[in-house]
């Protein structure tokens, strides 16, 4: 998907581009508010700014669509920037499947699923916590996350479950989801999740649920006029 | 479709089906609502019907779900028993195309719309009247039709166009909406769909859009308990 809209870009830029993305998609992920950066020359940007959405449209496959370019202040980072992501899962316990236009992005559930007691255990997973236990591990990446968001729907035979955090640690909302669900069939207490955050590492009695499921719905930033200011704070913790 | 659904009732209920559909679409139209009939011995019901939902899903492609099957009384007719469907057709104007999850039922459209003027021009089609202009022909076929509803909605850079009918000739939403895009360009005036009505055959100027854009919502029926009464009438009208 990267590569997708560099290539597109490099084409309509005629010149090499490296994008920064906000929330790294694992395959079969959407995203329908997904966030990326790039460094342009000013010239090159003037030139095609006022077509540069329509001309990618013309370049692009058919599932990726570039809504807005906008030029951003110096310091915004599309990816280290970022204060907050948003996705949702969507799966259906419907026995007539998924809808058919929307399975692209809803996940058949083969057994009923208990939204309340869902919900349930999603509300003592909120906070701050080491999710270790909900991530695969990465080298050097922190298992400390804000889990801000965790809100679990039912309408219909649709169940989405809302995930909002500063940021998830690899396969973190699949895993979160997955471990929701054997609340939702009942193979687990609402107690379950919660008590799994102690545990120093990946939990192999968590489900994770299939990507399709999954998509990015937004990136919050700071404003503008804070960017510059934060900037000077990220770089010194980073260094 | 029809040649999908009807082969896995077939092989769920091992004996040869034969559907009666309340709206037939053209290649390329979806359906979230569609509904039809068919007759089966009641001892094949019986066995069958606690798992035939779960059943079809197994032996249907993806791209077909059955939501519901129950019982009807005997004088239900999926086709002509139907008082109402609905449709919508959903396009968009943005200049990144349609949105990749939805594009399997959103169509682009390459020029801006003005959806207040759509819906000027829609508001003067309503009502019973001969929609020859908006038909294509078929032998023997009506196309008296009372147009119920025909609402133009902008949400963002989606434009959707809900129409309602006791009935509608062939291609008649597609060649409403045609119509209804010629004025949202600019290039008709808000008079001009309802100035067709006059004319006894289908005009040229109208334009089809795709069917990718159209999705049958919902046919009604009249309750069960009134079935019996209508059923008489129909069938001395039909005879």
């Amino acid at each position: 998907m990267q590569g997708d809209l560099e290539e597109a870009l490099a084409r309509v830029l005629r010149q090499p581009v490296a994008l920064t993305v906000a929330g790294r998609t694992d395959a079969g992920v959407h995203a329908t508010g997904q966030v990326a950066h790039a460094d342009v020359p000013r010239a090159v940007w003037e030139g095609q700014r006022a077509r540069l959405v329509r001309r990618l449209r013309g370049v692009l496959p058919p599932d990726i669509a570039v809504h807005a370019v906008e030029e951003a202040p110096p310091e915004f980072e599309a990816r280290f920037g970022a204060l907050r992501r948003h996705y949702v899962y969507r799966l259906t316990d419907a026995d007539s499947g998924p809808p058919p236009l929307r399975r692209a992005d809803t996940v058949g559930w083969p057994r009923q699923l208990d939204a309340a007691a869902m919900a349930a255990a999603a509300g003592s997973l909120l906070g701050l916590h080491d999710f270790a236990a909900f991530c695969r591990r990465r080298e050097g990446a922190t298992t400390i996350r804000t889990l801000l968001a965790l809100d679990v729907a039912r309408d219909g035979d649709l169940v989405t479950v809302r995930a909002s955090a500063d940021a998830f640690c690899h396969s973190m909302v699949r895993s979160l989801v997955g471990a929701l669900t054997a609340v939702g069939e009942g193979r687990r207490p609402p107690e379950w999740p919660a008590a799994l955050l102690g545990a120093g590492a990946r939990s192999s009695e968590v489900p994770v649920v299939p990507p399709g499921g999954l998509t990015l719905l937004a990136v919050d930033y700071p404003p503008d006029d804070e960017l510059a200011a934060r900037a000077v704070v990220t770089r010194g913790l980073r260094s």
